[in-house]
């Protein structure tokens, strides 16, 4: 495959706060706008963020089932979210896109790949859930994504496009190595991911501009490491109260942030991506057949937390 | 533990080129210059570089047994190094030091773990070797270490010590988030690591400027994904025509560089490291136990090189 054949043209879609009292019709008439802004970039594949349709509700530790339901999607595409399937046919531009899944009676945090055809190539649910089960008393946030989601059955896929190989994870999932190395074993060259990051850590008193810095350090080691390209789609700004980073970013197997957004609202990046790079990278340092040595990798699979050490010899 | 006693002092060894023509007797005597030093500033444990008792020959495609068997040793202590383990004891200051190792006819790229008693804690042989086994034609650099050192055998220890629990690897393991999570995976507080990296990329025409950038960024991911510090020593500086990089550097759980050498030649750096921030992270975002998914992590271990892609649901 030639040099030249082997770019590819990626945006991402970073929103802005999504209210409680915004719709549906709201958020997906703002993602709309951003797809028509990417495609008349010139741009084949776009990332949307994590739960895009509504606010982000584990915030809150919410009783009424009925409003809880609220905030989840029970078909994809359904009425309201069907314009964006159009959009994507008729541009030929190919999406990713964060929501809440409710399957039968089980909840996930769920995103899915549309593919230019406008056609769903395939679905992810999210593995690293973050936060507790249950509200922590006296914190000044909660971070409840265990209460509403179950852990994604459906491990880390990656599809081969006529494109690229792309594959997706969600939010806290960029901050496990794990992740992408388990994309990155099957030829990943695109990973495409969605967060609503809080500005404030609920957990310990880290220095704020931490949060930043934790959510790059993980993209740019992530496509290092993988040899893979990473396009990463925040929700951002203030949601009831409740402040969310932006720093979205596209990524090279470089390590090298391309760039990045500048806003904590909507806003649309995109970069024309050299895929040979990823080829270079995994014939020389990042050659997994050559270097890697799973024979003294066991504990990643034997042990869930951490335990004592081994005997050392 | 209270937080006060959770303080441990740390210091790092830089060392600047070792030429061909330099002695053992030569190369440790800066080590025990920057031994002292590190231990007048109060430091407890001290990481020397990889390889530190002679010049980088995996830049040389040797074929003389002799020659070659000449930069290895056969034993630890042995004259010529005995008395950096005499003044860790005098001293009270624990060390890590690379070497060539010759254990039968096996050889080994090692580092030793020296408790401030002065006794041998432990080993470690380095797992991930990088470069060829077979010379590169037209090649202006060769990085030979497939062919001069078998795959380390003793897995990645961790020992506990009365400080912390530490670990060690070797250069290229730094590249490879495995190497780190399964000393995670054993509650590590503390990893040790020296190396020898080209400033120049013998395989593609990779930006000379992103050899730093790796450098740090493998370095920074693994302390905040491990949720450990990281003490990292190059042997830097132009070695027979070969230059090498600097960036020895101490890197906080926050994957924060907290000091770092300036030059290229023999330098100390110290930072006195507040372990309870390990204790934060694995308490919260990093708990393991409680957010890790070892269950959809099998490519990891069943898998080598990279494949084709699962079946996506």
């Amino acid at each position: 495959m030639s040099r030249s054949t082997r770019k590819l043209h990626l945006a991402v879609a970073q929103l802005g706060p999504v209210q409680r009292a915004d719709s549906r019709a709201q958020a997906v008439r703002r993602l709309l706008a951003m797809l028509e802004d990417a495609a008349a970039r010139g741009a084949r594949w776009l990332t949307f963020p994590e739960l895009a349709l509504t606010t982000f509700f584990p915030r809150w530790d919410l009783e009424d089932p009925a409003e809880i339901r609220g905030f989840f999607e029970t078909e994809m595409p359904g009425p309201e979210t069907q314009p964006l399937f159009d959009a994507a046919r008729q541009r030929g531009i190919g999406f990713s896109l964060g929501y809440a899944e409710l399957d039968g009676d089980t909840q996930y945090n769920t995103s899915i790949l549309v593919g230019p055809d406008g056609r769903i190539l395939g679905k992810y649910r999210k593995i690293h859930i973050p936060g507790d089960a249950q509200s922590r008393s006296g914190a000044a946030l909660q971070h409840l994504e265990k209460k509403y989601f179950a852990v994604g059955d459906l491990g880390f896929p990656v599809w081969k496009t006529e494109d690229a190989a792309i594959g997706m994870c969600i939010c806290n999932d960029r901050r496990w190595p794990e992740t992408f190395r388990v994309m990155g074993l099957q030829g990943v060259d695109v990973v495409m991911l969605g967060y609503n990051t809080p500005s404030g850590y609920v957990q310990w008193n880290e220095p704020i501009h931490l949060r930043m810095h934790h959510h790059l350090l993980s993209l740019q080691a992530a496509a290092y490491q993988n040899a893979c390209w990473v396009a990463a789609a925040a929700k951002a700004g203030i949601e009831e109260d409740s402040p969310m980073i932006g720093g979205s970013a596209i990524v090279a197997p470089t390590g090298e942030v391309m760039v990045r957004t500048f806003s904590e609202d909507d806003e649309v990046i995109n970069f024309v991506c050299d895929l040979s790079v990823c080829d270079h990278y995994r014939a020389n340092i990042f050659n997994f057949a050559a270097h890697r040595r799973p024979e003294h990798y066991g504990l990643i699979v034997s042990r869930t937390g951490a335990g004592a050490p081994l005997s050392a010899g």
